[in-house]
């Protein structure tokens, strides 16, 4: 939508058809997203081609930008977030602090307990929206072990987990969104309420943002990067990990920026001069997920209630099936203060219920 | 955009293929906006229609209200701002202010005498964006008659042009927007910059949104409308007409209030609660004209130096022909104070040039 605003024709490629960004853009390719001729067919019909979710093909997209192609983010920060361990190992090798890690090939309890206890487990490759992360506290939770090649992580005592939009132009200008703070749903380990700005002080924040600058600047990423960060309790920030694309926790942009982070994408990769990151209006986020049940045809509850709820704008991203826990959309809720928008954001997701039409 | 945001599915009636509606639509009918087959086509199709431009063909809109399709605003109130006499008639019958005037068949120097100068004479039929139109001050001025069905009208002694956009829901609810400014170009009659929110004192301000919510209240609209009104020096507030339509006198709530008008549109032709009219923060905002020279495809100047200014939100409305005058985009500005908001539209509407390629 961004990118038509500024004039641009937009070739979407989407394996579902008439998917919610084909609908919009000039034109959809429908195809697979690790189908090497469709993606060709995409780069070659694009000036600029770009992506917004990191489950694609890399080694087509390195060929096509070694043929001269424009693609932004490059392909090598794709490659380096689909892999957990080669994105730890580059934070390391660029001096960015972040929390100890071990690489482990073959998991074991007998490796688990030799890094020690509590430690987080990821997977190295698949994993997305909490799926492919396991905490462990004790050994006595071994068995949620992932037999997968993994890090460990330190798990780290922290105060909040606190996020930074920031935008990298193809000059090599940054520039950083407010820091925002996460609350995550224990249970499904997703984003429960995001808000913007964070409850940290002055001094921090500008840590905060400064990190996140430095972290996009070292990878000499273009275009808008997630920067997601830990503020642990004894006040050191770390960088947990980072999305080459823009990003949930950058949602709120759209309504409570000058600019939102999704033109401010455009922007960077075109070349054109970065927006005004300025937030005008305290708010909070939270997102729709599918309730827990079966999957299917997505029917929706609580729209008329939800949308009575002044200053809430309702995004509802029309994908075709609902499974649980899947993200349809979410609500940004802009008000005087942040308590209460956090309040009108949870009183929306109670209100909008989204499950399969067939179930009850 | 904003009907697709909340999950509706979208066709759009457009004479022009890959229209920029249509490219943002589910889907488009190419057809004329007075071929009453395709309206038929259109109406059918949708549970709710609705139109954002008002030459069109209005008997078969009728007849198909009459079949019990939902046709919002409602065809009469198209037919009454089609005929400027209508709706002068309309204002007087429901005791709304308006300036003076008399109904005119065949104009002539000796009628434009009678009625006493200065005076504006509006064609009833045809008008639009400044044509059809002609202000004369004095007779030596005659020569500019219209020599068609017109009203005369006597020149008000204006202090301001003011507007507000105005929602009424299906269930009669209203709410209105600030009211804003308008500043207008006196060679082409259109807007020059407007301002948001208008620098008129708050008992002035309320009185007009007051008048603006009784105008479209008595006139039973459903949807957004905008009222355009005259603040006379004398200090009294004047109905001058209305636009059954999100209007461009409100295109600055896109990125300056809680609720878009086009969302609030939406939202009153679908039964849906009306959103807040809150505006974050001060803004102008500039249209971009097509200049004066040849017609032709578009060719932008200035992008890249206008989108470096902080605040600015550029749209350009990807027209496929710019002829002189036309509009063809507008920039929205956000900033601390309206002055300075004003200042940096003014700069990015001298910065953005559109005009025909094959023109110097």
């Amino acid at each position: 939508m961004q990118a038509k605003k500024l004039g641009c024709h937009v070739v979407v490629l989407d394996p579902t058809p008439e998917s919610p960004a084909g609908l919009i853009a000039t034109d959809q390719i429908v195809g697979a997203l690790d189908d090497p001729d469709r993606i060709r067919e995409l780069v070659e019909r694009c000036d600029v081609s770009t992506y917004d979710i990191e489950h694609i093909a890399v080694p087509v997209l390195e060929k096509l930008e070694g043929e001269g192609r424009r693609i932004y983010p490059a392909p090598r920060l794709l490659a380096l977030v689909q892999d957990k361990l080669a994105q730890k190992q580059a934070f390391e090798r660029l001096g960015l602090p972040t929390a100890e890690f071990m690489q482990v090939d073959e998991p074991s309890e007998r490796t688990l307990a030799d890094f020690g206890y509590p430690l987080v487990q990821k997977a190295r490759r698949g994993g997305y929206d909490g799926r492919g992360v396991a905490v462990m506290r004790t050994n006595d939770q071994a068995g949620k072990m992932l037999k997968v090649p993994s890090i460990l992580e330190r798990a780290v005592d922290i105060d909040k987990e606190v996020a930074v939009i920031v935008a990298r132009g193809r000059d090599g200008q940054c520039c950083a969104y407010p820091v925002v703070e996460m609350v995550f749903d224990p249970e499904a380990n997703l984003l429960d309420t995001l808000l913007a700005p964070a409850q940290v002080d002055a001094e921090k924040a500008e840590q905060a943002r400064g990190l996140a600058v430095a972290t996009v600047d070292a990878l000499e990423g273009i275009g808008v990067f997630g920067v997601e960060m830990f503020l642990a309790k004894d006040g050191q920030l770390l960088v947990n990990e980072i999305a080459p694309r823009p990003h949930n926790s950058g949602h709120y942009t759209i309504e409570a920026c000058l600019t939102s982070q999704f033109e401010q994408h455009v922007r960077a990769i075109l070349d054109l001069p970065l927006g005004s990151t300025r937030q005008h209006t305290p708010c909070a986020m939270v997102n729709l997920l599918g309730q827990p049940g079966g999957a299917g045809q997505p029917r929706l509850e609580g729209l008329r209630e939800a949308m009575a709820i002044p200053g809430a704008s309702i995004h509802l991203y029309g994908k075709a099936e609902v499974r649980p826990f899947r993200k349809m959309g979410h609500v940004t809720v802009l008000d005087e203060s942040l308590e209460s928008a956090r309040e009108k954001a949870l009183r929306a997701r109670q209100l909008l219920r989204i499950k399969a039409k067939d179930e009850g």
